[in-house]
């Protein structure tokens, strides 16, 4: 199924709406594209861009006539969001999301929409550590999954619209239910993240002087959480207390699995350590051979080679 | 001080001292290269790669005429291996090693060898997830930094022989005690290799049909852990039961961290949340304006762009 959009809204103009809006504006997929955000600065931004063609504070306004809407704003937030919205919205109009969790968005936003069943949950598995319109990239969901959750009494039509995007914009699309997405992404992202913001707030927590050496030595090993933990303050926010029950239930193991490790060191259990690292790195082929490790664009602006 | 060497003896022939050998080689800065390890088909491998120019497993074999000496044996092992090139060593010989921890190593070798004072600590700060010669390149010290760490009794002309040594192949140099080595390693390299491993350690313990779909979905976060979980187990095994005591105190801190977090997860508490994750933003900041932060080589045999 090819893909258009006479009329395309986006509300929230951020990294991934407005990478989004490139890629689709690249393949002539779209007529025009409203974008939608509560700040006027940020709105500036993305039309400077070109992220967008028209631009409105007001989500009612925004999704008038547009026959596809897509919802990027913090999963948090995005209820109250469809509630502003649902006014203006078209009949005929496809709405989706881009949050990274899924549960608690499609009872949110499927409670607040007049016709829920038109409403397609979606989550691109692509992003970088930066945000707002000026990190926007039309590459960005190239030989990347997107995941769609529709659940009971979602229109199949709604479905393969939203399919035809993500497919012509470059991603793999696979569909599974809310509750089951959330908890493979607690697993691939969600505990990630919260060890990497973890592991980097002990860091600023130590005083000035050992934080200033751990910047000059951070290559080894740490720059990689760094990166990780620098992602959007709010949408992470929200997608640890969004996510409670497969996030801390995840943690849990992971705990259990530190102190365990913390007990070999402290008892020179060398074989234990070795067994680990040994499986360990057998995870890593796993993901490299599934296609998931990939490089990284020149994004540091004092990039320097490995 | 400009730096050359006639004939040097490389014992262990992994990713460092096969770099190291690249890089010197390309500077035309040896004579000859001497390898030596354990096994035949390292050996060979080290050989055909053009890493060395004469090998040998018995390690006083390999010191013979050499003017200088570097030990890339995982840290466990060195004490026992600087034992057994003793009796073949040059007075005039300098030797100096790559290993991540550093009182441990500075301990072992200097007890180990006639004169110690020939013998200067020394850690670059670089290295890829893979090992062995096959991973070795010329490059992978240029623009990083290297540790020496002399101390009372080391011989200053050693040390500058060693220091011009790793600025040849592009490194800046830095010099600190063994002790204040270890504790910043601790933060920057060996907490984030520990918690690495067990977050993928936690995810090998899956089910069979969890692990094959958090490989699909890895891209969220997950594979950045697996790259550095994939690093040589031996070698990291003796990093964290030769640096105990750090290791511990930095996870200690971690692990109260951690749990302050949960807790923060579980009781709704959105503005602990926020607050930590906009100052691991902070700390982004610092690690790439310290020219810490870099883009990778291609190296996965799959990559595909962001």
């Amino acid at each position: 199924m090819s893909f258009e959009s006479g009329r395309l809204a986006l509300i929230g103009t951020g990294l991934i709406n407005g990478s989004l809006a490139l890629a689709l504006k690249r393949a002539g997929a779209v007529g025009e594209v409203v974008g939608c955000a509560r700040h006027r600065a940020t709105l500036e931004r993305a039309s400077t861009l070109g992220l967008c063609d028209r631009t409105t504070p007001d989500p009612a306004a925004a999704v008038a006539g547009a026959d596809l809407v897509v919802l990027g704003t913090p999963p948090g937030a995005i209820g109250e969001v469809a509630a502003r919205l649902a006014p203006g919205l078209d009949e005929a109009a496809v709405v989706t999301d881009v949050g990274s969790v899924k549960r608690a968005v499609v009872d949110a936003v499927g409670a607040a929409l007049p016709r829920s069943q038109r409403f397609v949950g979606g989550h691109p598995v692509a992003g970088t550590e930066h945000s707002g319109p000026d990190a926007a990239f039309a590459s960005l969901f190239e030989q990347r999954r997107c995941i769609l959750t529709p659940v009971a009494g979602t229109d199949p039509a709604a479905v393969a619209r939203v399919r035809a995007m993500w497919e012509l914009v470059g991603s793999t699309v696979d569909e599974m239910t809310p509750d089951h997405h959330d908890r493979i992404l607690a697993v691939t992202s969600h505990l990630p993240h919260l060890i990497a913001y973890t592991i980097v707030g002990t860091v600023a927590d130590l005083e000035e002087q050992a934080r200033a050496e751990v910047f000059k030595y951070a290559a080894g090993g740490f720059t990689d959480f760094t990166r990780i933990a620098a992602s959007e303050p709010v949408m992470w926010r929200d997608v640890f207390l969004n996510n409670k029950e497969a996030t801390l239930e995840m943690l849990g193991r992971f705990t259990e699995d530190l102190i365990a490790l913390q007990r070999a060191i402290r008892w020179d259990q060398g074989e234990v350590l070795e067994d680990l690292f040994t499986r360990t790195r057998a995870i890593r082929r796993g993901v490299v051979e599934a296609g998931q490790a990939y490089v990284r664009q020149p994004e540091d602006p004092l990039a320097a080679k490995p």
